[in-house]
């Protein structure tokens, strides 16, 4: 158990950006929420997910919808609160703790705003230590855990109560009702008891994030280049380093969709970097080699100061370093691939880790 | 209070889809529906609505969705009850009776079907005294009554409770939901009390759709053409005689939306009636004269029985007499006619009484 401050906020935002691989909103708007709340309610208790009793109702709380649209249109945070309201009267019993359903610039952050508003610990673990865009992608589907009640609620005051057969029926019609809520909605859904998150969450995932938020942080105040340290870190390979020469994205059915491409710079000198997204970055490639693809993540760094970039934030002309990260061992299951493997997101290529693909030696 | 038996489903079905003016699904399913569940579980009582309790919850229960998708997926019956269920669990409250929403061939016939297999009563009123695409196009919404509490179930086991701001966000989000449900889902929703479905609803509607069926049964057991008798008991209008000579129907955002164009034959030789529907029957034109638009009724009969065609039974070549029906005067207030109103479903015309369409003389 210790305490979430300021300067926690701003490092975990840095590290749970680089571990959303592009997607889990904008980190800037996590963290302005976060730390807006944490100055108005105090800092906020972080519970190693041991501390969490068995029998607790633990719950996240994150906002489901397309990033592109949390630019435009900020959570105020009471919807978070009626959602958690909602699920609580439905449930017939408190919430003990709140965690991140995903590691991302906002829905790391989420949680600790409305933690600090509540007065609840948040647990240090979530459900993929990564971002995925669909809401049956986390290792609690993995574990037979049900999404629902799954509570969803909007900036206007509407409501939705799903319940549902299984988990990929909350996706589809969850994502319908965003869409029409306006393109993003907060969430309380997979509500579990604490020994459920023991055994099917991502663990010490926001400990992994403050340390790469503060590696980034340290190099900064040096004047160094933090992207060795960073990648060191999260056991991850640089993959790419490049220029960004083409961005193409749209939002559909509630998505940012879109594909990036990079022209090599140094050692990739006359390579082409093509990197697919839907939300997150899903599959990188170059016309001779496969990279790095889901459930692994990929991560674009900034090529000089090593801070993250989320797929709304890739510009023409940016000079960017691409790394790959092995994602959590669960992921790699049968049912893992099957929920978040390259063939789900519809390109035709098996999966080969990143470790195997870097082993290949192309890479220097 | 008196009770509903096979034949009395039989007449009001017939009736029930004529007002449901082409949409509210089709009469042959909805009965078939109804006489199973009185078959197994006796006859049902239909009350006056002034035999209800002020304080007595009622509750409509209703197909939504495009008909077409009806005739592929009826209900099991289970859906309505499990949304009954949910709901008297979220209001905490037993529901008393039930009616329908609107006529139609499936939505009139619906609440039998539930009412008999739980023993509630039906109540003699409904909230059109026609069929209307859109969930707040009842004059319920007209008097301010909340469709929320909104649940909506489908065949497959899922469920979705909605709680917003007013009852157009109900329709956008409901509206979604079904479409990823299938394309139809039951409902449960407008709970209200008994003072209210007496204050706000259409009275008597079932007694005028069980007389509409019974002149036409008894015009076919005496060879005899119904529709002058018809078109009497509902104080209308005949409008047009005619012939289908093209027809243009797609299911699209849940609705089944299109045009149907009609030769005319007798005193209309030489001209073309154009009419336009969504899920409805919304605008009789021909080249030279507006005949009936929403919100009063427009019918489509068999020439020869009487019978009422709903939007999908519309096939070329069929004679039909086409007939028009003055609204229920909620209807032509300055909100009823901003909600279901021409301009409402986009055509450009002001709106003008059927009755006095037809007294300009053009009509014979």
């Amino acid at each position: 158990m210790r305490k979430i401050g300021i300067q926690e906020i701003e490092d975990i935002a840095v590290g749970a950006a680089l571990l959303g691989t592009g997607g889990g909103g904008d980190p800037y708007i996590g963290k302005l929420m976060a730390i807006q709340a944490i100055e108005e309610y105090g800092e906020v208790t972080l519970l190693d997910a041991e501390e969490v009793p068995d029998d607790a109702l633990v719950v996240p709380s994150s906002m489901m919808g397309a990033p592109t649209v949390m630019l435009e249109k900020a959570p105020s945070g009471e919807e978070a609160f009626v959602a958690f309201q909602k699920l609580e009267t439905y449930l017939g019993d408190k919430i003990y703790a709140t965690f991140p359903i995903e590691a991302g610039g906002v829905n790391s952050m989420l949680p600790f705003a409305l933690a600090a508003k509540l007065g609840l610990p948040v647990v240090d673990a979530d459900g993929m230590g990564r971002a995925f865009p669909e809401l049956q992608m986390v290792t609690f589907y993995l574990d037979g855990i049900a999404a629902t009640p799954a509570v969803l609620a909007d900036e206007k005051g509407n409501t939705v109560v799903l319940s549902t057969i299984d988990n990929v029926w909350t996706e589809r019609i969850a994502r319908a009702a965003t869409v029409q809520m306006g393109g993003s909605a907060m969430t309380a859904m997979y509500a579990m008891k604490g020994r459920n998150l023991k055994e099917s969450g991502v663990r010490n995932i926001l400990k992994l994030e403050e340390t790469i938020g503060k590696t980034i942080r340290k190099a900064k105040e040096n004047n160094a280049n933090p992207i060795r340290e960073v990648v060191k870190s999260v056991k991850g390979f640089p993959l790419f380093s490049g220029k960004v020469k083409d961005i193409n994205r749209k939002t559909e059915s509630g998505f940012a969709r879109g594909t990036a491409t990079f022209e090599g710079m140094h050692e990739n000198k006359g390579e082409t970097l093509t990197l697919r997204f839907q939300n997150e970055h899903l599959l990188a490639r170059t016309e001779e080699r496969l990279l790095c693809m889901t459930p692994d993540l990929i991560a674009v760094l900034d090529a000089e100061t090593g801070l993250p970039i989320t797929t709304e934030g890739i510009r023409y002309g940016a000079r960017c370093v691409v790394i790959g990260i092995p994602c959590h061992p669960k992921w790699r299951t049968e049912k893992g691939l099957a929920t978040v493997g390259p063939k789900y997101f519809g390109y035709d290529v098996d999966y080969v880790p990143v470790e195997e693909l870097a082993k290949e030696g192309v890479r220097s």
